[in-house]
């Protein structure tokens, strides 16, 4: 499939990820549009030139014009807007989006939507601490890992597209995963560790401590700042996935507490070198 | 007490942080010395002019023209370093050191030492992943905070002459706190923290999952490479102080797993609004 200059492309949901895909799209050339309820954010987006054309309701002219619609939405309200306005999607679309969990929203998107249009989930692991599309900022994606989520319902040409979408926003790495490997994976690798960050800010009441932080505080807490609107409606839509990874891990520390308790030097130490060893090797791929 | 330079300081200990004490006094004119048992350490520190004399023996005379000692040691080392060699200190003079932990060691150090010289004990917390003189770099005081734990033995003479240390290697922030109250801080911000890194990297086996890590999961795991030996002798040596923040944060984080899985949105995001408060007001005092 060839990417057209001046292909239109809406995108639904103008935050920091809507702005950011804005931006870089346009550089490319294509026309791009945006639909917010946010009537400060499209007029921003407007006159700073990050969209061509923008609306606050669900606009049916912008929506039948689209050739690509992209979701930068809250997940939970992808699959309400799509049954409300497929009626007016034009022949043959295909539609994609950035959520962070897949298992709970692909199967359900795809089973409501018109049949001759595709959409092929995709994530961005991408972001700022800071959020709306004034912060939005196109180089989030120079450093970011970019997974296309198929399901049996895609077809090659649609999960080619979605590749080629990633490399043209100048992501460092495109991977396929399944919807449960995706999620099983966010679990680990961010949930957790923003549950954990969470966590270590506000075990402790001494607010007097933090005057005495060192670097290793400073980054366990960095991700500390958390929306919370999006974090817990993002945990309880992949609960099952993260309860697993959460337990897994408050064993993990409770074994190393024991291993403290008891000072038991031979299996603390055999802990660290496997930590410092899969960090190492770590290192060498980032 | 002045600052007289050409003042003979002798540090024992030629590791990292050793080796970056020496760099930042011979930088201001002192005449440094080391006592290190690794050769290669001592013969490097002085072909590339990092300390103006060595040994790899408790050399008599090193010691003996010391008007200061700096003990950059394993903690339990200390202690019997001075036993062993305090006979041949210098009437009257000034002993501190780096260790990352306090109250184990200061009250029996204080307690072994003659009656004509004076201990005060210092941790400034800087490091790097890195480790040995090879490595040291009197840089890595810029951003530290220098801690200053005196007790009753301690004159106030002794605590302005080891706070004026820490300001002249070039710290951020020089603080005093009792030997209870640094062990209860170090715990939380430093040793806790550590425990983290190393279970956050040890809890899952599949390797592939760090394929697709972000900056979240990178910052977390930072410190996951660990010097096993150092690291469980302090954590040993703070033991009760460390249980007590793991068990606190192995609670808190525990709650949060409940918020999660009860779907406790309200209490949930309270949780997430604490964090994001208190990570808001701890950035503005960096």
């Amino acid at each position: 499939m060839e990417w057209i200059n001046k292909r239109r492309i809406l995108i639904v949901g103008l935050g920091l990820m809507g702005g950011s895909y804005a931006k870089a799209l346009k550089r490319l050339g294509y026309h791009v549009s945006a639909i917010d309820n946010n009537e400060d954010s499209i007029n921003y987006a407007k006159e700073n030139e990050i969209i061509d054309a923008g609306a606050v309701t669900c606009d049916k002219e912008l929506i039948s014009q689209a050739d690509t619609i992209i979701f930068a939405l809250y997940p939970r309200l992808i699959v309400e807007w799509i049954k409300d306005n497929q009626m007016y999607f034009k022949k043959g679309i295909i539609l994609t989006d950035v959520t962070g969990i897949k298992n709970n929203i692909v199967y359900e998107i795809q089973d409501v939507l018109r049949e001759d249009v595709e959409f092929i989930a995709a994530h961005p692991m991408a972001g700022r601490e800071l959020s709306g599309v004034r912060n939005s900022d196109d180089r989030i994606f120079r450093d970011a890992n970019y997974i296309v989520v198929p399901t049996d319902k895609n077809t090659e040409e649609a999960i080619e597209w979605c590749k080629n979408l990633g490399q043209i926003l100048g992501v460092k790495k495109v991977s396929v995963l399944s919807p449960a490997e995706h999620d099983r994976m966010i679990a680990y690798v961010s949930q957790l560790t923003h549950c954990i960050a969470v966590a270590l800010m506000t075990c402790n009441d001494d607010s007097r401590l933090s005057d005495y932080t060192g670097d290793s505080f400073r980054d366990l807490t960095r991700i500390a700042r958390i929306n919370e609107d999006m974090w817990t409606e993002l945990f309880f839509m992949n609960k099952d996935a993260l309860l697993e990874q959460m337990n897994d891990f408050i064993n993990e520390l409770s074994t190393i507490r024991d291993y403290i308790k008891n000072e038991d030097a031979a299996n603390l130490k055999a802990k660290m070198r496997l930590s410092t060893q899969r960090r190492k090797k770590f290192d060498k791929t980032l």
